[in-house]
């Protein structure tokens, strides 16, 4: 658990959590337009009418991107050490934790591996719900509160649990 | 994920919100007679002898029941948009989550629904666990650390997982 | 829920956490050192080279035992009512939940009960992930973001869901 990171990445970090904490963490909540201002200036796409709570969590903004729409909730964790990706009204909901990164324990010097998330428009990851590295989370799939995904979600299925299993299938099954 | 709710009903949560961080967040651990005070102040039914920790998040107080000597942890989260009903001796620990509203995703609009949510009598929602809208706690029973609560419990009964499975029942097997 | 702890016993964690609060909470991420000097002040074991996130949160440091190089990552729990161990190089991530105490519902008073968790060397408890009192993590063991650890899992294992399952045997199956 020694540092996975160059010393400028880290810096960047640092800058950029101390920009969030002056500038955005103390905000009111309707001052979504300033909050996504601040992620453009630091290198996140986003789109038009996003939302993006002043608890919301963002690791990296220049690894964001944020379809029209997009909503981040309150104290939701976007751990986006590979890109993290959130289609047009995809919503991650309260507390939710979408984690790209994990770690090879298997290896000695347990490096830290990363991988890309993507949600499909319109997709929603529940409050409390966990997404792993790598997963994709098709178009208007709906992840159950305090579920954990580990294995792709087809669009328009909504999977709950741990490990999250498919409880509704798009054609309503 | 526009909102769902009246300007008075949010300005009525800001000033909430604003009251329990000013008069009560900051509070030493043993002071739960005024922080019953507050609550009663704010609408909550509170009953003798209850106890609500200072991290605790209360969305709306006038939505809430307590019976006598019910307790809400540390951290733990009212999120009641329908009325949330703790019987008396009911527990809430740390960080769980009483989760009484949801969304419709499969209407263009995302709109809000919820439904309320009891709690019986020395009912027992351990740490972290997560119980959904429109859930009903039977008296005595326990829902283990860290689980998520999809269906009603039999009073006495132990579930425990995520979906939440009864490990033992009222008669002990 | 009424206290299960003697006056000392209240005064001695309020003024550890009051010191963590003053001396730690808000110190840079790699002071690392400082840290662990003010955790071993308070009475707890901690060998060469480990690494405690100044947003753990640790209830009590003299139930503390720190293997060479173990770590604690940030808001990670640490609720050693009983003594929690991690070995050398074991690590829990951030939010994860070692909780060394429960409650006896069947009585009346509700009372505290707890029992000792231990990490063997080179564990890993992933993020978010909750340890029951009484549980023992083998060497090697990974335990996945999110689960819930209700049974001993055994040295090499990965487990993972809630209830947390073996998904890997030490021989790779």
């Amino acid at each position: 658990m020694t540092s996975s990171f160059s010393l400028t990445q880290r810096l960047a970090r640092g800058f950029w959590q101390l920009s969030w904490l002056l500038l955005a963490r103390w905000t009111p909540r309707p001052l979504h337009a300033w909050r996504v201002l601040l992620l453009r200036a630091w290198g996140a796409q986003v789109g038009e009418g996003c939302l993006v709570y002043a608890d919301a969590v963002i690791w990296a903004p220049w690894q964001l991107t944020l379809g029209d729409g997009a909503a981040i909730g309150d104290a939701a964790e976007i751990y986006n050490v590979a890109p993290i990706t959130l289609g047009a009204r995809a919503v991650v909901s309260q507390k939710a934790f979408l984690c790209s990164a994990s770690h090879d324990h298997r290896r000695e010097d347990f490096p830290l591996t990363s991988a890309p998330i993507t949600l499909g428009e319109r997709a929603w990851v529940a409050a409390r719900a966990i997404v792993l590295p790598g997963i994709t989370i098709g178009a208007g799939a709906v992840v159950g509160a305090g579920s954990v995904v580990t294995r792709d979600v087809a669009a328009g299925c909504t999977v709950a649990g741990n490990p999250a299993r498919v409880v509704r299938t798009a054609e309503g099954k």
